[in-house]
């Protein structure tokens, strides 16, 4: 007899600004994964987990310095509630200085079961928190945000649509930029002609093996232009 | 007589997917720096704009090959009414081929009175959209989204929190990783033990002098160890 085990993420986000999460989980892609069951995702209200009077959840960097810092209680509690009700793959800190985030993580992260994901606010979180409970840091980006909830959603949507059956066609997002070190090269639909402005006569030839070599070399052109750092290794 | 010249921001939106943008406008500095008057975002939905009779955005690449593409009428037709408007500082495309988003980018674009961000779905826009509407193409990082609204959000908000007034304390953004080609430090707030763990004994030595030092060293040694190609410049 076989058995088909039905492959699930669930995502545990943990966070000051669960409300900001709210929109993008419930439309496009993300939507459609949770709706059809192949992922989880839930929020956790890092003020829920304080356990003092004013359900404080940051105070004063030790030394002096501007801004706040994330204290440690809350974030313990939270992370270790989750983790006595399952195992994690990873428990991720979004911050700048992280590993910065591409295509080959997300192509392996994306066969992850659970993850935490901690969003990060103020000037950051307690330097213990990362020191014992993150098992890995990621960045989006050299950039710097708000908080981590922006980067907690990249993560997850690039996660997610990687899981078999989220995109509708599977093919897809094997023709994504970055999954041959190549980005795409241009793309045309109709009208043929808008306003004077013509699509590559190749394309409407019907030959589809100069389509595919057009096609071949316009992505290589392009990646070259804009990124030849991608075909170094190549 | 002086004359103060408010400095405002406006960031237009085109999407598909209105609804995926709202709450992180809603919470957060995002939230914090509309309610205060420093910036006007709008969304506009590119059905709306679609002249026939299904309201469709999208249509199939010539040359065949799967995914869909969005068109040029609907997009032609938003931005030429917003460009009739008013002008614009750029007109954005957020795209994982385009320029790589980082904070020397960011401070500059901060500056700008208006800009609009075309999100791209599917297998991205017809070309002749790049080439003859778009002045800047810009990536978050070498990943791909189900789409360009999280980049659009996260251009907004690394934006919208360096534009003058937005952060309640000024000094914050300053001191942010990237800003001086050095990540942030370790930090620490009370209690100065939790379970044993401790914090390093200079920060609570009150110090100043050594405080510094061992935050400047501390930074200097975490960039060294997690981002060596950011000190490279200096």
């Amino acid at each position: 007899m076989h058995q088909i085990i039905e492959e699930k993420m669930r995502i545990d986000i943990i966070t000051l600004l669960p409300e900001l999460l709210r929109s993008p989980f419930e439309a496009s892609i993300m939507k459609r994964a949770i709706d059809k069951g192949l992922v989880e995702v839930h929020f956790h209200n890092l003020r829920d987990y304080s356990t003092n009077r004013q359900k404080s959840v940051d105070d004063y960097p030790f030394g002096g310095g501007a801004g706040m810092v994330m204290t440690i209680q809350p974030i313990d509690d939270c992370i270790t509630h989750l983790k006595s009700q399952r195992e994690y793959d990873e428990i991720i800190y979004m911050s700048p200085d992280g590993e910065t985030l591409n295509q080959k993580m997300a192509n392996k992260m994306s066969m992850y079961e659970n993850i935490i994901i901690l969003c990060g606010h103020y000037k950051g979180v307690d330097q213990r928190v990362r020191d014992h409970f993150i098992t890995k840091e990621i960045s989006i980006g050299d950039y710097v945000l708000s908080g981590g909830e922006l980067g907690a959603l990249v993560l997850s949507d690039a996660l997610i649509r990687l899981i078999p059956g989220v995109l509708s066609d599977e093919t897809s997002a094997l023709t994504d930029s970055f999954q041959d070190n190549l980005l795409s090269g241009p793309i045309y639909t109709r009208p043929a002609d808008y306003k004077g402005w013509k699509v590559p006569e190749v394309l409407t030839s019907g030959h589809a093996a100069k389509i595919d070599k057009w096609r071949e070399d316009a992505a290589y052109e392009h990646t070259k232009n804009r990124r030849p750092d991608l075909l170094e290794g190549q």
